[in-house]
């Protein structure tokens, strides 16, 4: 039997595993983000200390170069992260372990993993979401992972924004206000001079939230006509604010798409991962398995 | 040699053709939308006078209901139009032709035709946009036609509307200012109480026209990152209208997505369909062809 190394290559933190899979994962380490350099060093070590594996998937902060006929084939590109621009973290991986490597978004590597193990097992149309610092999404159509030109940048779409209600600028370096700058961790912290997680009792807070989470949605349901949403990260772990999400989003609809939005069944269409906090680091196992 | 028929069944009128592919056409009729029992009748007769066909392919208005394992599986469903919905046009046809049947939506159709011998050929992942009374989409995503729960609704995104700016309430019955109730050819109609191609001098028509398209396409791009967008439909071939849109939608993305926004390539990325009106017709040959 085959094993495998996962990697979910976040800007604060590298989370590496050894396994074949959700009930066999044989070691983990949590590696520090410094400068690439060290931090690949830290990884390597790891790797050569657990293996070998048979194959190494990564499921990478981005954005990230998947195109075959580009001189930067599988580089980390134009990352705002300092030290990070334009770096070969795959390449080198693959060439200092001398194994097999699947390189994709962190988002992407998440929606695997909820369909080899967790919340979107049978579906082949689906959305993976992520709220946290930022916002990312991820997710397959038609059975395979969602890329295109470059890969989704949920985060950057544009969504309505009421600045007589709601006067905050947004937080987006490059759009102010787009989805991410008015919905993002970073956002909340912003706009209420506070941490999400010293807002929890705060209802202002996480209806204004659900509201942009909710217009956000609507967009991503009307361009994919996903089977099933999974939204991960911190800020949906808030309690209470799924529920906001769904509510709002049937409201949204208005009746239009009668399949989304018809009663209880929206609690399983807007949905948290069923691998918890471990949907990337499995879903790069899978990345790896799947080569 | 296969020779295949395809109907664009449209609200207004029925385009069916009998042919092999773009350069062969044999026989084609246009029918207007009455009733479905008149209208199936007539088309009928045209298969039946300049047939046989080996396959038939439909691209249809929606919403339309492609779920095998439904009972309303390849009906008419929602739609408001009186005396379409819930009709069982395609498995009719099939039965009173003894031909088998491909059936999809209007705008993949037209995205297949583009795929197959228009401005779409070798990409594998692309949108076809139409703008004329309404606003629909649709497209591949890896080489396959975009499905997913049920099937795009492109047109009831909800996008940025700047009320101080745009007092108008939009026109969708559903969602009042969603992307087709702001943006649409019957929206461009109720805003200015003329119809669009009576508006073609007033350049603060075609400028907030662009911003709400420009608006809607950034949405499509960062959800589904496509390689191309394709735009049809009456409203989107208004001189000078697309080059708005494109300076637009660069100025929206403002540098964050480099691989769409660089320069002239901007105006090969969003560009008009190169079979003209035709792509949905010739689409719906494609996906007869494609059985």
């Amino acid at each position: 039997m085959s094993v495998f190394g996962g990697i979910e290559a976040g800007g604060s933190k590298w989370e590496c595993a050894v396994g074949t899979g959700l009930d066999d994962v044989r070691a983990t380490t949590t590696i520090r983000t410094t400068s690439p350099g060290e931090t690949l060093d830290h990884v390597v070590v790891f790797f050569e200390r657990e293996g070998p594996v048979d194959a190494l998937g990564i499921g990478c902060f981005g954005p990230i170069d998947r195109k075959l006929s580009s001189p930067t084939w599988l580089y980390i590109t134009t990352t705002p992260k300092p030290g990070w621009a334009h770096t070969d973290v795959a390449p080198e991986i693959r060439r200092r372990l001398s194994v097999a490597v699947a390189f994709d978004t962190d988002v992407n590597a998440a929606a695997l993993g909820e369909h080899r193990w967790g919340a979107a097992r049978g579906l082949d149309t689906f959305c993976y979401i992520t709220v946290g610092t930022g916002i990312g999404g991820g997710g397959m159509v038609g059975g395979k992972l969602l890329h295109g030109l470059v890969h989704p940048e949920f985060g950057h779409m544009r969504v309505a924004h009421d600045v007589a209600a709601d006067p905050f600028a947004g937080v987006c370096p490059y759009h102010g206000d787009c989805w991410e700058g008015l919905a993002s961790g970073r956002s909340i912290e912003a706009r209420w001079e506070r941490p999400a997680e010293e807002l929890l009792d705060k209802p202002e807070v996480w209806e204004l939230e659900a509201h942009y989470l909710a217009l956000g949605l609507v967009s991503v349901i009307c361009v994919l006509s996903p089977e099933r949403i999974i939204m991960g990260g911190g800020v949906t772990a808030a309690p209470g604010l799924l529920p906001l999400v769904r509510h709002e989003v049937t409201a949204l609809l208005n009746g239009y798409l009668s399949s989304v939005s018809v009663g209880d069944e929206i609690a399983e269409y807007i949905t948290r991962p069923a691998l918890g906090g471990r949907s990337g680091m499995l879903g790069a196992i899978a990345l790896a398995e799947a080569l």
